[in-house]
């Protein structure tokens, strides 16, 4: 980390007061220096052959492959404890961690828009980095895009990536049984107002910060105490309400959520409540939500308030042969609500 | 093919009226729909288990794997001969490709500008599900944001590719030797023309049409009947003067371009003399430059000449000793020029 803190401030001091042109994205000499000179030296470069356009990769030894790949056009590009380049690789990291696989390449795929400041880019570019370090994974091939002014906002960045995942592991939708316990490693909606806050239109004060966050660890540590997880999802847009959806209308199955359970922030809550949102639709990016069969579903809550990325874990609901394809919320006073799937779009641009 | 067309026309009929919303990227149900009905039936879905956010794929046998990824922003959308879709496949399948490797799987990340015409999305839709067919690779994941109006410009696609390469084929840069020949599949110039044609700025009137094609089959087929190739990379932004320049660089040589073997289309030639345009620095989106050594290089042009891809194949520099790290063109009258890499943009969002 020290030593990617280091190489931003040298690279602000070289670049700071300079803007992405045209040219940098041109395929000729300026992106060849904007490449060689600032977005290598972050992402490191094979040490014994010249840059080519595709990264050449050892093939694992056994287990298959798994690909995911996903675009970030959050706005703004900052947010208090994130950006979009934290987001960029959590965000792919925690889709290949959700399948049970163990994350290794990412490509990156920078839009960018003419007149962003190299200051801005060279604090996301590390970002990218000190995330890519303690999720684990090799930045191993990637593009860079221009467009002219207002053809884009800023900076979107794309990230693909490979895992492997062991033969025999094999959790999905399809897995779900009534009776199944449904866990989430920590307080809902966090991402979703810190970028509510960072837009600055709300006059929102608040000191949450996004909990995007790389979920490797946590599900490679329920997986190696032997848990077995019949599904797994990350919660970021559509929040947990969307994902217990798909559970639902997936496997055929009623799911009766705990309302009293629902770990959330008072402060989270109270944003809600102002701003009449619900927070089972707010975003996260550093949540998971587990189904693990009851008789292991208190093993598994124990292992994960374990771990720094699961502290606050809760068992927030239950798989049940009642109401088929819905999920119903159960309130503290005993009143039960159903909870749909969102329709039309209550944030935009949060991931 | 037909089948694609088919569904085309049914998706337009059922879809055209409509447009994008951003509630078709909220993650909601609304987005599910557009997934499901409009984005799936053109790249597949996975018969055997619901859809899930990363694909599980087969391990190749033996080899190195191999991942690339390029980000596509081209304007317009639609050109002639070609779109966005289609280079979205054969851009990143070409990128492979000149590894040596045989492309596979790809992942497809959408941004989509809010507004943005399903009539256009179902086109562009089609062209990439018949570009991937002929180009034999699957789309086995992916990815949709949707942006507010003015934040994106139509439609942006990402894709990413991954291909398993023979261990022991090892082509690049370095690989570089004097004396060496590079041959080029075609004429140069045409997808830069194209595009200029198609933005309708220059009152330019033109039968050009872009090169964009696959060249996993022409490279393939050298590499079976055993030539060797010392480097070959796609011709695309920048041209063939940067490529070679790259080389040049790369490999600590000398280039010497025969003009006159330069294949080119009198009408490209006519259009860069009136708008004052180097052919050699246009985009390409169908084109290698393959490095091969001189005893190997007439047996790889006219196996090229067999190929509906290299039937206008041409032997076109050669790799000397002299001007080491520079790009020289002789011309017909025997005077002698640098080219040198492009500085600047000459035309921004040709890919």
């Amino acid at each position: 980390m020290k030593v990617i803190e280091t190489l931003k401030q040298q690279l602000v001091e070289s670049f700071g007061d300079q803007v992405i042109t045209l040219a940098h994205g041109s395929g000729g000499k300026a992106m060849q220096q904007l490449i060689d000179q600032v977005i290598l030296p972050f992402f490191g470069k094979p040490s014994d052959s010249p840059l080519e356009d595709q990264a050449r990769l050892p093939l694992p030894q056994s287990g298959r492959l798994c690909m995911t790949t996903d675009s970030y056009v959050v706005t703004p590009i900052r947010f208090p404890g994130s950006s979009i380049g934290h987001l960029a690789i959590n965000g792919t990291v925690n889709d290949l961690a959700v399948s049970g696989a163990q994350p290794l390449y990412l490509s990156c795929g920078l839009i960018i828009e003419e007149g962003l400041a190299f200051a801005e880019l060279i604090e996301i570019l590390a970002d990218m980095a000190v995330a890519a370090q303690v999720a684990d994974v090799r930045i191993v091939t990637g593009d860079t895009k221009v467009v002219d002014r207002g053809s884009c906002d800023k900076l979107f960045i794309n990230t693909a990536g490979i895992g492997v995942l062991e033969v025999g592991l094999d959790s999905g939708i399809t897995h779900i049984k009534i009776g199944d316990k449904i866990l989430i490693n920590g307080d809902i909606g966090d991402h979703g107002v810190a970028i509510l806050a960072a837009r600055g239109e709300l006059a929102l004060e608040t000191t949450i910060t996004s909990d995007c966050a790389a979920l490797t660890s946590l599900i490679q540590l329920l997986l190696s105490e032997g848990i077995p997880i019949h599904a797994m999802r990350d919660v970021t847009r559509g929040g947990l309400a969307t994902v217990l959806n798909e559970y639902a209308q997936g496997a055929g199955v009623g799911i009766l959520i705990d309302e009293g359970q629902i770990p959330i922030k008072p402060e989270v809550r109270g944003v809600c409540e102002v701003l009449g949102l619900d927070p089972l639709y707010l975003a996260n990016e550093g949540k998971v939500a587990l189904v693990i069969p009851a008789d292991s579903a208190e093993q598994a809550l124990q292992l994960m308030r374990t771990h720094p990325a699961g502290m606050n874990s809760a068992m927030v609901a239950e798989v049940v042969a009642d109401h088929r394809e819905r999920v119903v919320m159960q309130s503290d006073f005993g009143g039960k609500r159903v909870v749909d799937m969102l329709v039309g779009e209550q944030l935009p641009r949060i991931c």
